[in-house]
């Protein structure tokens, strides 16, 4: 089976996954039949591309990369992300647009109009699964479609195919973790003395935290990570503004230099609880000693515990070492990921 | 549809699947259409028992837990659980024996058996699984039938159907972990300044270790389900004795306590590392540096971390509490996953 593909957003994500999906043509294969072109580009800033019979995918690499634009590469005029979901004729759509927390704009629009079209979509885009999950969940089973969202809560690491392919009628207690790679890295490195804004313009130099920092160390970053696990594994609806998260800004040096005196750290921990019917979810800074999970979470390491009736306490880990970026291959490997299970 | 099951094995893990069954039947019924009645019980000195219109497993939970034989249950005469497996009418049969790590019998037996008869084998025993996969898997494959061994490395938390179905067309560079409890609770103990005599006798008391601890303190649990793993998910047949083990015996409180100074622990570590076609694989004491996912494993937790050519490190945790035995709940979780994946 050919599948003709969209990439909505071609940033670092969308980029690393044409790599991958390169790499791994040989295997696709060879493995379930699998074969694929690309024949759907959307850029921020660098046009729009379309081709049914499909697009030159290294072209598009160099081009964008070199910081030209694709359209020159396109069969049709294509002035818009939805222009090129509706003529690239492709059978999964990629969407990586940027978050927008409050609305889930524009990814909800494009997600509904793939699986209009039906197309397969998936996204790493945490927006339209906190704003649109029970929508978007019901419009693809209409379409007989598959709406992949991996990549969203632990940069591409496995966490929704955990719980719901390993955890069969288990029932999900709590849930706990450091779901911001940003925020770990300033704590980890104002634990060594540095100080906030220092720490800050590390994470910045890495690539790690954005221009304006706000939606990683106020919390909000964490906040629709909660929100979109409590959507999906909790079965109830929830956004960010419902979390309502706590950031790090109000951590001092004396206070880490205090808990470090007690063999205790700060983290900005991600909590939500369901008893019965009602869910209580938080994300803020607090205490962990050496006897939590979470304590040993360094630097950029992100990770999550399940609480379930069945296994007590299952943790996920994804560790990374000191100065490696999160990793657009890793988050691009929950796309990949979501592809092989809606096709093979 | 309607499941006929047999115990083969009637220990703690077997009469707490029985009770995890019985409390998950209505989910069974309501999310999978599923029912289920126990129809021929193998106990290791308590009798047998079959009856194909179904056994009373309340009263066959009595009579075990109070001493006495089930064979009053049976509507045969039956001897042996080759003989309750033949006439149990089972369509999925839980093999629950005693581990015999130089051979796999007879656990090897009862579950070709099962498949000759057209039952799902379902197994919390490493020996079938290193004497036996490529084997029994083929068997399996060619009967429609599942082979289910989820309980045999993490004690029943989820580790093979994580890989399998959450990381596809992902390639396994290593593995490294803590699979034996016992041990790492006799370390613990040790770091916080008890005698090994002492820490081993505690893990007796509390159900951990055996009268006879050589299994675990010289390695061999570990090296079984080391083989276990490199067998399966390596895809490269290895037995408990091409690991070759070296145990914890060596580990003296000197060396534990310049260790502590140095900020390192003693872990019995648990590593197999693929390079091309050769599988190196190894069970050693190990120092470890709190840069590692495994410096945080206290007690009787255990734990697993994969590295993959697509996520560098990703850990698995099961995080128990000191005192906390292994947990017979959680290891029949294991069996009941690999039920309710082989049935819905």
């Amino acid at each position: 089976m050919h599948y003709k593909l969209a990439l909505i957003g071609f940033g670092n994500v969308a980029r690393s996954l044409a790599r991958l999906l390169i790499r791994k043509q040989d295997l696709l294969k060879s493995q379930h039949d699998v074969t694929f072109s690309f024949t759907g580009i959307a850029t921020g800033s660098h046009g729009f591309a379309v081709n049914p019979d499909g697009l030159d995918i290294q072209k598009a690499l160099d081009l964008v990369e070199g910081g030209q634009s694709i359209s020159s590469l396109s069969s049709t005029d294509v002035k818009d992300s939805l222009a090129v979901i509706n003529n690239s004729q492709a059978n999964v759509m990629f969407e990586n647009s940027p978050v927008n927390t409050q609305t889930g704009q524009p990814a909800l629009d494009h997600i509904r109009q793939a699986f209009d079209l039906n197309m397969h979509a998936i996204t790493a885009n945490k927006g339209p699964v906190v704003h649109g999950y029970r929508e978007l969940t019901a419009l693809a089973r209409s379409k007989g479609k598959r709406f992949g969202f991996e990549s969203t809560v632990l940069g591409g690491a496995p966490v929704f195919s955990v719980f719901r392919e390993a955890f069969p009628l288990a029932e999900l207690i709590s849930i706990n973790g450091i779901f911001n790679a940003t925020t770990n890295v300033i704590l980890t490195l104002m634990e060594n003395g540095e100080a906030y804004e220092d720490a800050v313009k590390y994470a910045q130099s890495i690539g790690l935290a954005e221009t304006d920092p706000t939606n990683d160390v106020d919390g909000w970053d964490a906040a629709i990570k909660v929100a979109a696990l409590v959507t999906v594994l909790m079965d109830t609806p929830m956004t960010p503004q419902q979390v309502n998260p706590t950031g790090i800004r109000g951590i001092t040096p004396q206070m880490i230099a205090k808990a470090r005196a007690e063999g205790k750290r700060y983290k900005l921990v991600c909590s939500a609880e369901k008893v019965g019917d009602k869910v209580t979810a938080s994300v803020s800074p607090q205490l962990v000693d050496s006897t939590s999970p979470l304590y040993g979470m360094m630097n950029s390491s992100t990770g999550i515990t399940f609480r379930t009736d069945v296994i007590l306490d299952y943790s996920i880990t994804l560790s990374e070492k000191p100065g490696m970026k999160g990793g657009p291959v890793e988050t691009a490997y929950g796309l990949f990921a979501d592809f092989v299970n809606a096709v093979k």
